[in-house]
C-alpha cells in the first residue's frame, strides 16, 4: 500500500488522488468539527467551496431545512447558523439535521477529492478509527493536508505523520518524500501534540479569537471512534462505523 | 527578521516574496550546480523556465557564445552542452563562459523570484556563506524549496531547515509554520545529511541514472564559501563574495 502525504493544497491535482483512498485532514478545525457534528447525530454534512454555494444549496433545500456552518478568517459567516468550532455542534443544535459546511480550507479540499475511490475525514480525534478504515479499504492512500489559505500548516502535517505511522506497514520503507517528512516530524512532536496545536500559527490566531478550548479539543487523540466518509457529495457515517 | 519557508513551488506567489531576500534551494541539483559553475569561473548563469527559452536566448546571443545546461527528468536535454550534474561543470568546460540554464525545478523558481529585493542561491554546499549573506542583507527572508515537478522534496525542506537554524536569531520563536517544520525536520536529520539525500525520492531516482557521486557532492556542507545572486536575470558572484 503506497502512502503519500500532500503538504499543501496546491501540490495535488485531481489526477494525483484518482483511484486512491483520500484522507482529508484539517486539525484546526474542519475535520474536528465534521467529526463532532456526525458524532452528535447530524444526518450529513455537505461540504461546499464558498459561502455563496452554501447559500444556493440552502435556497434549493429550503433555508429552514438545513443548518449553514463554516467560517472565513476563523469567524462565523454572516447569515450562517454556526461557525467552525466543534464545541458549537451540540446534539441540541444539530441532531438529525443536514449541515451545509463552508470552511476556508477543509471544505474545498473535500470538494476537490471527487476522483478518489474513497474520501475519509480524519484528525487526531478519530485517529485509530481512520487508520483502521484506511487499512481495511486496502487502496493506496493520499493524505491531504488542508493547510491555511493555500499554505503549509504545521498541525495538519504532523497529524498526517501520525496517520502515516498507523497506516504504514511496520518496517516498510516510505516511498514518498511528503509521507517520510510528515512521519519524521510527527515522531519529533509525538509527546507534545497539545503544545504543537497551541503553538501553530493558526492555533495562536484562533486563541486571539477566544477559541482556546477548541485547541485542547482538537489535539485530543481517539476521542471519537468514527470515520466520516464523503459519498456523492455528502459526508456521513457509513453503517459500519456508527452511522445508520 | 521574519523567516518563512515555502515547502512546495505552488505555495508561494510573487506577492509573497516581494520585498524580501529570497533564497532558492534545490539541493538535487540546480543550486549545487550553479554554485559549482560559478566557483569554477563561469561568468554568469542565466536561468530560464524552459528548454525552448534556452534555445531562443542562445540564438540571440550566438549559439557558440553560450553554454546550454540543464535537464529534464534528470537527463541532459537534447541539443544542450551540459546536463545538471555539478561534476560536469569543470573549469575546463565553463571558465569565463555564460551558461543558459534550464533545470526542471530550480531554474523556474529563480525566474519567478523577480519581485524579491534580493535573490540568493543556496544549498548545503554554501550553507555558511548563504547564512552570512542573508543576515547581512537584513531583510525578511523567504526560503523557497524548489521541490520536484511541483511537489514536496525532502532534501530541499531539510536544507531549508538548516538555513533557518543559521539565520534565525538564537532563541527567537519562529512565527511561520513552514519555517518551524523545516527547522524541526532538520534537527531530526542533523547528523545524517548524506543518508537523507541518498534516501530522498529524487536521490534514489538519480542513483538509478548513475549519479551516485552527485549525491555525495550535494550533501556536503560548506565546501563552497560563495553566494550566487540573481540580478537582472543573471546569476553572478557579487564582488564581496568571490566575484570580479
Amino acid at each position: 500500500m503506497n502512502i503519500r502525504v500532500f503538504a499543501t493544497p496546491r501540490e495535488w491535482t485531481e489526477d494525483d488522488v484518482r483511484g486512491t483512498t483520500a484522507i482529508v485532514i484539517d486539525v484546526l478545525r474542519a475535520s474536528s468539527t465534521i467529526i463532532q457534528a456526525l458524532s452528535n447525530g447530524a444526518r450529513e454534512v455537505v461540504p461546499v467551496a464558498t459561502p455563496a454555494e452554501a447559500g444556493e444549496l440552502a435556497a434549493k433545500a429550503g433555508r429552514g431545512d438545513v443548518i449553514l456552518g463554516g467560517e472565513r478568517d476563523g469567524k462565523m459567516i454572516e447569515g450562517f447558523d454556526l461557525g467552525n468550532s466543534p464545541l458549537e455542534y451540540t446534539k441540541e443544535r444539530i441532531a438529525g439535521r443536514t449541515i451545509v459546511f463552508a470552511s476556508t480550507n477543509g471544505a474545498p479540499a473535500l470538494v476537490r477529492c471527487k476522483t478518489a475511490d474513497h474520501v475519509l475525514v480524519a484528525t487526531f480525534n478519530n485517529y485509530g478509527a481512520a487508520v483502521a478504515a484506511a487499512r481495511s479499504l486496502g487502496s493506496d492512500v493520499s493524505i491531504i493536508c488542508s493547510g491555511r489559505a493555500g499554505k503549509f500548516s504545521l498541525e495538519d502535517f504532523v497529524g498526517a505523520g501520525k496517520l502515516v505511522e498507523g497506516i504504514a506497514s511496520q518496517g516498510a520503507p516510505l516511498a514518498h518524500d511528503g509521507a517520510q517528512a510528515a512521519f519524521d516530524l510527527f515522531r519529533y512532536y509525538r509527546s507534545q501534540l497539545t503544545e504543537l496545536v497551541k503553538n501553530s500559527y493558526h492555533g495562536k490566531y484562533l486563541a486571539t479569537l477566544g477559541f482556546e478550548a477548541d485547541l485542547e479539543h482538537c489535539a485530543k487523540v481517539d476521542t471519537h471512534p468514527i470515520v466520516p466518509a464523503l459519498i456523492e457529495g455528502k459526508i456521513r457515517l457509513p453503517k459500519s462505523n456508527g452511522g445508520s
